[in-house]
């Protein structure tokens, strides 16, 4: 168990803020809360905080930053000690809009991260407001209608050191990864939670450091995954991979790209890990080549494309 | 086989038009085409022609006509005569918006019907053109996304002679009926298409003449129905009766009250009959007892309430 | 509108009769209702007669025949006599297990066919015996527990010619076609009833003659299909084509290769043609080579592997 | 957080071991893993231990005992510290097949409890090997196919002093309660993970003790709940409760009764709690009146049946 319970937003920069916002709004169907600067907060209809993602322009596609949500304040000093004792913390901040005093510091491939435990909950304006109770907000039903952001991947130039840094200091627990045969790490899944996957590590093609692989918003069917996929064709928007299973974790995902250039997956399914003291799958380079769960082979900007990029995005 | 092909498009009456057309609109998400005095043209992102359902102001709920399509002009002719013959015929109007000439008559219960051949294809502008070109309209999502018009059920006093009028005048097929203890009809259930009901007959409790008891559209699955009934929850429309499985025709259903006080449907499923000589099913009184297919009791209202209504729609 | 209602059963040929019987039985969930010499019928829970495949033992994979059932003995009478003005008649036969006579000819491809109209409605054994009585079988839900047979797509040398013959001949109405740039049909997707199709044919890419592309089976969900999907998987049928949505006719796909070496479909959805007098939509080189409805480009095999095939089966 | 992960197995007591065997084996779908004695071990394909179903023959239906595990050794001895304080400890058993040591103790109202940690994980036979290696066990697809027990709900005459016993004792944190207008707890819902509910307690209106209100099983969508709907339906299982989404939780549900009597649901769906301060929901008298998410009402015997009965199951 972890000091840590969940990734509680995102930050995800757009060199396209308009058309970007569009996209999130109108096609994953979130709701904006809040805006501030050149950034514009937005939410998914089953977030409990105020937002889960914060889409700030930028002159390059990529993260921002991801911020942890600790179990308590006591949680939050345990995990902030450890970070500081591994040299890579960078100091705390006075917080952002939703939540409070935050704690900054990179993974060991610089990725910009903070923690933090104080936090605003949601309460719906009065046109949001859901018929039941236990629900945060009144599900609309536009577009994708995400319910929450996911899952984070993220590229690292070495998956080992970081998702060893994961485990260590953050407390991520690993339920599968990938070893080649030249025995180096391609991909390691990991998760504060029973979900399988929470905080994903993938070997950067292109050695670079820093990149985002994607950012996966749940919905709670698989149908809803096939009906996203009929929005994003008819909105336009470039699929990269057509709803299908994952042999990794099991999930049901739908690929495509903002505007802005990031890779965002509509996903659902995959299965629980109850069990404390699981076994973490390996995958051999050999069984990876089998594609995806239903024998579905990834395209190739799938293994290659991040952001921010040297190139555009598939289209 | 039958001269006709299917119910093209229903006429609607609601005493509370501006509400009844938001919940059209944007409950049920389907596309205004055309306004055109009192009335609103509507259709589903499925609809070859250019709507499916116009929606009129009026003092009272119900139907205002349903108007049937003729597979060409001689099946269109060969039928008029035949209502002609059977003296229930008014003549030919001049067409309606999106239609040419129709033959306008009444069911032996006085449900205003039209028969109609010539029609418009839909041609939609640039923003809702489809990315598929053998669909007739982009698919937006927006609220239930209902496809079409799928079937329509009118109460009647004699259902037996409706739907012998249907069958043998119209040349409907039946496939299911309610015969009771005392050898009375009380429904059936019949199609011009392998689609295993289409127009339904039931009888009438409060012996009323010319009723409706509710219009259904179409949407491909049952997680799109269970979808619509949270929709339902968060608009604020009452459901009457959460989503199930019919035991007649199978189908998988949601029902609730548009604010005219029209008993709608949301539907997919059933079976199909390719049978050229099927033997209809014959329900009993007891058999009927037993509630839908698994076992949920509709309330009263469904069997009681229709349009235009003596009391108020249930809430 | 046409003569002839459906496709009643098609005899599917396998050189490996006791593996194939396993997985139409196991992996497609059929029962057996029959046996006899080299044969077994097999019958989907909705059929209504009492089998939908014969399922014969034979040296080579692929279509033993196709059967189509009239809509009544006149409607056979005039088909019949169609044929035989087409040349391509062979007479009649004395008919099969469960149904009576059958006329035999061919497509132009060579594909045998047979007409009939006399048919014995299915009767339930006690154990098969369904608690709703509109419905033919008790519903098992062993493996994909597919519901019927829904259409059979064939190859030919000469698309052209034979959908010309099924459309004048046979009476059946083209929905949908390809059409190369070179002017030559590729692909023709033809229905008796507002199925979107029931009878398509394919060019040959070897340009051999009466050979099979494929068998689908119906289920009721697109669910079903990804549970089929899973259910391939871990009986070790090989996957060709894993669950997605096709552009043409809009049918959700999963496709396989039963033992025998014939590729076998498990299909839902698509879109109903209610337009008695539809434009046919035509497909150009360039808009097939966007791949499937959301991208998904279909592998080589499935463009040339057919049965009889002069290579063995992928896997 | 908890030092207890989840519940791991149940031991249910049946009248008739032999029809009740039946009914998980051929209409839940479960792998017979081991008999014992009078009991039978039975496992859902997603199970990482052995078993998560104990069927004991008995003289009377309920529950034997529920079993938690713990997180690790030292969790464990933490927590039967605390239960021995709390006074309701009985002592250590040697371990039961598929496990080590296990304390047991009871609840509050004398439902008997045991904690453990050694566990054996689930080694597949070959004939049940799976093709992904992050799956426990082969997916067959018999019958619901359930994955793995989700959660217990059992009946109690002070539902205030055995949640909050669970809470204080054995660290499950509370998510919804009932509290009645009177100032009792009708009911309260508690889980140990993000999962909404894994441990409830509802007010026996019998007033007895250590009675079983249900058993919950998971799948992974919606449309399989359904799917079980139709396989109760057809093995004739007594439908207590047509599926649809309960308002609490919002969990989709399927209830019905075992042979032996005792009430079994098929469930998915519902939310995940990522906070990890949430304040609880409370609903009131009035609220709960509404009935289900869409306004289903349960019947009657959902409210007070309860095993062991004073009466016979509803059928």
């Amino acid at each position: 168990m972890s000091d840590l319970a969940h990734i509680g937003h995102v930050e995800l920069r757009t060199p396209k803020p308009e058309a970007s916002l569009r996209f999130f709004e109108q096609v994953l169907g979130m709701e904006v809360e809040a805006s501030e600067g050149r950034s514009v907060f937005l939410r998914g209809w089953g977030d409990y905080q105020r937002y889960c993602l914060k889409l700030t322009e930028s002159d390059q596609a990529g993260l921002g930053h991801m911020a942890l949500r600790a179990w308590s304040p006591d949680a939050l000093e345990h995990r902030v000690a450890a970070i500081e004792a591994a040299g890579l913390g960078q100091g705390w901040i006075e917080g952002d809009l939703g939540h409070g005093p935050a704690y900054r510091f990179t993974d060991p491939d610089g990725h910009v991260m903070e923690l933090y435990f104080e936090t605003e909950k949601y309460d719906p304006p009065e046109h949001l407001r859901p018929s039941l109770k236990n629900q945060p907000q009144r599900y609309l039903g536009r577009g994708a209608a995400v319910k929450r952001l996911d899952h984070v991947n993220v590229l690292a130039r070495d998956v080992l050191a970081n998702r060893t840094f994961a485990q260590d200091v953050l407390g991520y627990r690993l339920h599968e990864r990938i070893e080649l045969d030249d025995g180096s790490e391609a991909g390691a899944w990991m998760s504060l939670s029973i979900a399988a996957h929470e905080l994903i590590y993938v070997a950067d093609a292109h050695r670079l450091q820093g990149r985002l692989h994607h950012l996966a918003f749940w919905v709670d069917t698989r149908e809803e995954v096939l009906r996203a996929a009929d929005l994003f064709l008819d909105h336009g928007i470039h699929i990269e991979a057509a709803p299908s299973k994952h042999a990794i974790a099991q999930g049901f995902f739908l690929y495509g790209f903002e505007p802005g250039g990031n890779r965002i997956e509509v996903t659902t399914g995959g299965y629980f890990v109850y069990d404390p003291d699981p076994e973490p799958t390996v995958w051999s380079e050999a069984e990876r080549a089998h594609g995806q769960a239903w024998g579905v082979k990834t395209v190739e900007s799938f293994h290659t494309y991040g952001t921010p990029s040297p190139e555009p995005p598939p289209s």
